[in-house]
């Protein structure tokens, strides 16, 4: 029986300057206490679903519960996991439905909503949102739930139309939905229209207008005047027969998971980019740290994103290659960490998306959530600055409505310490003996086959972003070849 | 003794189509419930300040409080109103250390919010916002208090500093505030000074980053890149001399003042336009539909705005000696109504803006806030549309955390009915009869000495709008005629 830890103040150590620290907060320095922090923590034993709280014996714990997939480690927000897949026996039905409704085509971005959504990610939200959630979700960042309690929703999960396609819709009361390759995806049932202002929506969203915002430009833009909210079903699945598919894990399947390893902490960590040895230090000293605090079994979710990315973002298998190899080379272990793809698109929406990253992995049964500097940032689109002030992130995270219940974890940034060779937290004492190796910089190495300091990245995580930089000059080259020759 | 009612839903009527109709939710059509719905409402004998409930016999009544300043109607947020006027007996050594502080000057609208802040209208608040603050002001429109609850606060109150006088603070702990005139106003205490992303705030406050908006223009764009926020403190109330300081009724005077009348609801009306019998129609169908509930004293607060306004609106004491005029007609009842002032200045900032002008009310102590069609909305300053949905200002207001306990009253739009001759309600199956006059129409006809139509406005109102823009010709061209003798 593990030890009993009260960890009631996920503000755990925004204030304090440990690596990850995880101590006591500095409630004076704070200037608000926590809602829900007498809600206590569960320790539990998943394989039974027995739960006790450091107040209980374990002779007075609560009975097993069957048949409902939970990890007991945290609660989907809104005390279920949503799962919007249609049940094989009434799958033919419903697609006989769907076939006589009007249609909405789907973009390539609005299916990977639709995986995100089915799979209750987003739970408690159950569709594309219609105007009272849309504008909940833009000026709160929260939505107000039936039990009056807020949970945390910072990005819009919205599906917008053009003219015609209202048009079409008329006065129908649901839609059939279309993937981009044709086939019938689903339903969206009981739907609402309402504007799309383009403008606001970005506005309020990336707290900027500046031409550029990847999302705006790649979704947001193109799209039409219009969005259509409603209660989403799916046929099946949503699949992408990229051969990644496997490393799709649903929350539902992620919190079996969690139980099947009998996880006592989970604690997700988001990326975009390659694993590097900066990222293994602080992954792998959250777990030292969780260990510390009498944790039997804390598990890493590591946890890329793999939806839409901007275009000189490293693509999705690479990165999973090179996430394999770096488990291979043990610098992450196999025997404590799961990989997943989180299906979400990237917003690059700085503090406003890291509240969503954040809280679809408590859908996912992650009770701890590691942030570091500039989550979801990148640099301003026309001006010399970042996006946004890179301890926002963590500030606004520690202070979003919802999210009380995760742990959050703020890190120092790491940096290359020339003088011991190898990644290690920057000290700011000897900041002479740092380097940073930004993304740009990481990619700048990569792409002239130059290879970054020694210590940087394991050798065969490193030979899979050379060969992708290789072949995509290759291509280019082959391109130019074709452009010269026509 | 008047009969208890229970109200405890605020979002009366947002669903209803009757005018400002108070009736029971179409809760299966909301998508939350409310959070507070439990508290009861309290009717009280004002004078003794003995409330009661609907569970409570008049025996069992609390005790009257002596010393607390507060209308039984409704809390202020936080549950007590921010008073931070130094008591006389410490002004002079307050004076005194204030004198020797690095100083920041004022600007007229900073010394507006010096007024808000000072009297109350934020409680909570304190002074001018720390970066906690600012964020979750910013964020998520809402400031989480000791007690883990959410207060409302949709606007940053926030006072920005240049480079120098950063400079010049240095690692000073407290600074003195100095009046627009010179004069020493107050100190601000426990400073903490951090980035004025201008782009941000406005993207966010806004949902535009469009040239023109009027604040942003005025107060923004001009203002330092660094904020300063702290615990303020003023010498002594913000007056202004201009023969309209009777009417800037603080929160506290406000309360005792509908507790010597015997209020048993009180109802605000926000403004910042002359009164025309549109306006005169719902706050009279208000009061009716107050008493029909069984409220035997309901009061409306009539609230124009004092701060800031755009150049084109029409100014302060114009607007005062245009509503003292209403009142002496008899179109609104002196006996039930209360003139006061809201010194806050205008954003012009719609659905973010209307969440402010409604918690700052709770403060003065309404227990009910009447919202119409576009709250603190105006054109697009670029484009031919309206900034916001003119529907988004009441949907905000009726989901917006923190703003729970108060009454929401929507109203239908008002229009000229020409056949009726007389302001009514706008009765869309006999659309053409009705006559749309706005703000500019106003203007335009007062500008150009035509009369409205019968009916629009009391006569003595509108002759002191006509004073206005006849005063305003003779003045610009008396300066063309100066411009030209030159």
């Amino acid at each position: 029986m593990s030890p009993t830890i009260k960890l009631h103040d996920r503000h755990l150590n925004l204030l304090n300057n440990n690596n990850i620290g995880i101590s006591k907060p500095k409630t004076e320095l704070l200037h608000f206490k926590l809602k829900f922090r007498t809600k206590p923590i569960y320790h539990s034993d998943p394989l039974l679903s027995v739960a006790y709280n450091s107040t209980m014996h374990a002779s007075s714990a609560h009975p097993p519960q069957s048949g409902v997939i939970k990890s007991s480690l945290i609660d989907p927000d809104g005390g279920a996991l949503v799962d919007l897949v249609v049940p094989k026996s009434q799958r033919f039905a419903k697609a006989l439905k769907a076939e006589a409704l009007p249609k909405v085509r789907l973009t390539k971005i609005d299916l990977e909503w639709v995986h995100v959504v089915s799979e209750g990610w987003a739970s408690p939200l159950r569709g594309f949102m219609r105007e009272d959630q849309y504008l909940q979700s833009l000026h709160f960042n929260s939505l107000r739930i039936e039990d009056g309690s807020l949970v945390n929703m910072s990005l819009p999960i919205v599906l917008a139309i053009d003219d015609e396609t209202k048009e079409r819709i008329g006065s129908s009361n649901d839609v059939g939905l279309v993937g981009p390759d044709g086939n019938l995806v689903g339903v969206l049932n009981s739907i609402e229209i309402y504007k799309h202002n383009k403008e606001e929506r970005i506005a309020r969203t990336w707290g900027s207008t500046a031409p550029g915002l990847p999302y705006v430009e790649e979704v947001i833009t193109p799209a039409g005047n219009w969005l259509i909210g409603g209660d989403l079903e799916v046929l099946d699945r949503i699949k992408y027969n990229d051969g990644l598919d496997h490393y799709r894990l649903s929350p539902q399947q992620l919190r079996k998971e969690f139980d099947r390893r009998r996880a006592d902490a989970v604690f997700a960590f988001q990326l975009r980019n390659p694993v590097h040895n900066g990222h293994a230090l602080l992954m792998n000293d959250t777990r030292r740290r969780l260990l510390d605090m009498g944790y039997k079994n804390p598990i890493l979710l590591l946890h890329p994103l793999g939806g839409f990315t901007k275009p000189d973002d490293v693509p999705l298998d690479v990165r999973m290659e090179q996430h394999s190899k770096v488990l291979e080379d043990g610098v992450l272990d196999p025997e404590t960490t799961i990989v997943g793809i989180f299906p979400s698109p990237m917003h690059y929406a700085g503090p406003t998306e890291v509240q969503w990253h954040a809280k679809a992995r408590i859908n996912a049964g992650a009770n701890f959530y590691i942030v570091g500097r500039d989550p979801a940032g990148m640099g301003h689109p026309t001006e010399k600055r970042d996006l946004y002030d890179p301890d926002h992130g963590k500030k606004v995270l520690s202070m979003a409505p919802g999210l009380e219940k995760l742990n959050i974890l703020p890190f120092r940034v790491a940096a290359y310490d020339t003088v011991e060779k190898k990644m290690a937290f920057f000290d700011p004492s000897r900041a002479k003996d740092f380097l940073f190796i930004s993304g740009t910089k990481m990619r700048a190495y990569a792409k002239s086959g130059e290879n970054p300091p020694d210590g940087f990245m394991c050798p065969s995580g490193w030979k899979v972003l050379v060969n992708y930089y290789e072949s995509l000059q290759t291509e280019e080259a082959s391109q130019q070849q074709a452009v010269l020759s026509t």
